[in-house]
């Protein structure tokens, strides 16, 4: 079959958004559409600066034979403050408030249109460094994980509270819980990552840091790199922070549980840059 | 800005494939693309046409002053054919046998491009029944049930083996964990769901059923009902089955810790005909 411009574009469009950061031959579209590798160049100009005007992403093209095309997740800035706005205001409302000054967040953690996009965000904030795998510990992070990770086309490693049959040999160690001051433990299986990995570490929640500071000493037993750090939301507090680089989309900033008030703003992203890419919204 | 016509497609494309199952007024591609919706039309009809071409999904025309078009994802059985495979040469190997005849399965799990492919194939095959969430139990099935939810456009629910502070009220049952027969708890979170919601209940392994049964219970806790079970891989055991009606990718038919042999087959996805999509891969 023989396929028209417009087909080729559509499904290559969506061939590049299903597989992010992964270099494609031009020979394996042309062979797929019978094409000249002519027209697949002209098609993929197309694409790229309908992706780049937009700020939908970039289309990196590779030269020589082991060459090809790579499709690049970006945000907008102007979509990124959008989110955040909207994780402001739904994350304000005094129904969310529990018992100990914590906010309920697992309906937002639930919501796949929603994880998309902030993995999207933070895809988009490490999309130029070499990460090797996205870190998390269960329960509550593994949503904006796997997020990222679709995004940037690498393994997700889940750190755990227990040791289980089904993971094999395990690596454990304890570390003091942030604010509570508590020892605890965490586990990840042996096999979950290689020697010389770089490691993004990423939660849906941060106050002192203990958790995080805990998945890095993790990763020092297993001869890994940190990365990066990028949480959802962190929580202003008192006394001294475990973590110190890292991004954050959200800020909490105060929680007064007898007026039922919640101070949210704009995390960390915003004053660092977390947007990495030059493109914006020119329309 | 003027749009062409390639632009656009490229735009649309991108656009519906990030919004599956969201019914998008025609008016929202007019006023952004300042097109007339008479192109707008011509456009869907080259989208449509090469996605059911390809076997890549449905778009669905909504008529009326509420209309718009809606995104269906679709696999061809070529596609999750060869999915099924690539999982069974891979979870054949004998170094995922772990003591007690269990399998590792995490590194599978925490692929993103996996987990994508097992979400789109179990979206697929529910994509015409009324789901209005898909719950699992922590940790493993989580990646799978973001999979589907995110082809679906519907939230995920987790369920927990303890309360958490960060859950708020929550609905706890005792069940009978399968195999073992030992008494569990289960837990959920009671803002996670709402009576009547129709419930698509996924993990990533199932022997007797005990911990799939233990969630139908907690939905009629919960005043739900069950819309399906999808599971990764089911296990053949000697003994009464728990649950009856589900689909299964993967079957583990037989492991030797001994011989280190593993045997795994089809699962009833194939016999049943998961995919409930009429259209196929032509070219």
């Amino acid at each position: 079959m023989k396929w028209k411009r417009s087909e080729r574009l559509v499904d290559m469009t969506q061939y590049m958004i299903e597989h992010p950061h992964k270099l494609i031959p031009l020979t394996y579209f042309a062979s797929l559409y019978q094409s000249a590798k002519s027209s697949i160049s002209e098609d993929l100009t197309i694409i790229k600066e309908t992706f780049e005007e937009r700020g939908r992403g970039l289309l990196i093209t590779v030269p020589g034979a082991a060459g090809g095309v790579k499709f690049i997740p970006t945000m907008t800035s102007e979509d990124v403050n959008e989110i955040a706005q909207s994780l402001i205001e739904q994350l304000s409302k005094a129904d969310r408030l529990l018992p100990g000054g914590y906010l309920y967040m697992t309906d937002l953690l639930g919501n796949p249109s929603l994880m998309n996009k902030v993995g999207k965000i933070f895809a988009s904030s490490f999309a130029h460094e070499k990460i090797d795998a996205i870190m998390t510990v269960a329960t509550k992070g593994i949503s904006i994980a796997h997020a990222i990770a679709r995004h940037l086309n690498v393994p997700v490693v889940v750190v755990r509270r227990d040791s289980k049959v089904t993971e094999g040999p395990t690596v454990s160690i304890n570390y003091v819980s942030g604010s509570a001051r508590r020892i605890q433990t965490m586990v990840l299986s042996k096999r979950s990552m290689e020697k010389g990995q770089r490691v993004l570490i990423t939660d849906d929640f941060m106050k002192v840091g203990g958790t995080i500071n805990g998945m890095k000493n993790l990763l020092e037993e297993f001869n890994c790199e940190l990365a990066g750090i990028a949480v959802l939301v962190e929580a202003d507090h008192e006394g001294e922070q475990l973590v110190d680089e890292y991004l954050s989309l959200i800020k909490l900033r105060e929680v007064n549980e007898k007026d039922g008030t919640i101070v949210l703003t704009e995390g960390n992203y915003f004053e660092k840059g977390g947007n990495n890419d030059e493109s914006s919204n020119n329309n």
